[in-house]
């Protein structure tokens, strides 16, 4: 069993938070609104051109779409206008 | 006699609340703003390319749609972009 | 002399008040804010492929549309997006 | 010199209050926010497939439109959108 | 040296005051929030296929639009949705 | 090195405020909410078919838009929606 | 590894502060409620037709967007309609 986002959702795996700087690619700014988040494209839906796939690591912002625990691991479904960038 | 859904709306009959972590699927945020519920499909609309079917398992916007009664079992009318994954 | 709905808006007949709960189809939550009613669709408009027809059953949002009243009959013009579901 | 209306504007000359019932056809719900009003056809604009002709008998939002007084009669400047049925 | 209005705008000289009931054409409701204004239409923007043209007479929103002064004389930029009739 | 504007933004140099009623042309109201300003076309887009060159005489919102300085000399850079009228 | 922007959104590396004058091109009003910083083109997304390349220098809406450290420099992810011009 698993989950298969609908519309223009994607499941995505958050990083470890201790791990968010590894790499030196990202800090966010504390004291901004919009903080975003660091994590791996678990399962895409099936729209047309989905510009990530699975195993893609993304940028995400951290208060958009809905929490989701799996196997007791917290996953996000977010939106993906919320996806900002890729790590490529 | 049964209920056929208009426009964009699914027909779902919610998931008993006492199973809802049955599997270890999914456990929603109840401090959230947003908790989703789940539920299978039990009537679609007419219309094109519909992206569920009856008896698809799916996750919804607890607080979207409206609630009808039939047969003395509780279901909800559900517009089709408060669908946020198939469980498969 | 007859009303002809126009634009996207269809001609209902509301079923009486008594009779709501016949046939175990429906019993809308008195408790929520949206409370839908069911009734017969006496006349539509000219729109393009309308997905009811005269005497169809559907259930509408209570709150939507204007109310006019026909030979001493209460009727309701409701636009067809607040028509939820066919009974059928 | 005639008025001529623009857009999807409709000349509208209402139907003396006095009559308003007369047929029993309509009588508003005084309560309700929404109070419609039965009036005659007078101009149409230039636009494509324009769903009323001049002489149709219409209802339309009583609280919608612009009045404007020609050869001292009351007239209405309606949007299209606002007429909700023809009496036919 | 003349003024080319731009976008959907129109130049409208507004006519005086003393003759807006000349010819017993209209009459606005002083007390309604929505009162409108007699013009001549003095020049028009490059749009495609408008509605109007250089000397038609025509009543416009009179809240609406911005005021100019050309050569002493008032006059309005209105934005063609904001013109609702044309007297012909 | 020079300005070049993106999207449906235009480059505007105002024009010296001293001189904004020579020729008659224009006298904007003080009391009126929106006030606009004569000026002259200094860079345009790549946008298709920009209604609007170098060199034009416009007059265009003056809250609207960015200011800029260039060599020491105020610019303003307005979308085009803000350019209500060329001087011809 | 490095970050690959998405949707409409642009990498921008901002220009050091002492510098922001240099060649007398642009000096933003201090008070104005935006105000705009240069920055040069990092990266830019998969979208067609983008109307910025690498290397470009740009000025972009300051408020805008979401600032991104990458190896301890500061860098911003901005939308393409929140660059004003570029400079050339």
């Amino acid at each position: 069993m698993k989950i298969k986002p609908m519309g223009d959702r994607i499941l995505i795996k958050p990083k470890d938070k201790e791990t968010k700087t590894a790499g030196g690619i990202y800090l966010p700014d504390e004291a901004a609104s919009e903080v975003f988040v660091e994590g791996e494209v678990v399962e895409i839906s099936d729209m047309e051109k989905c510009p990530v796939k699975k195993g893609d690591k993304v940028l995400y912002e951290g208060s958009a779409g809905t929490e989701i625990i799996i196997n007791k691991e917290a996953h996000k479904l977010v939106q993906l206008r919320d996806i900002i960038a890729k790590i490529v």
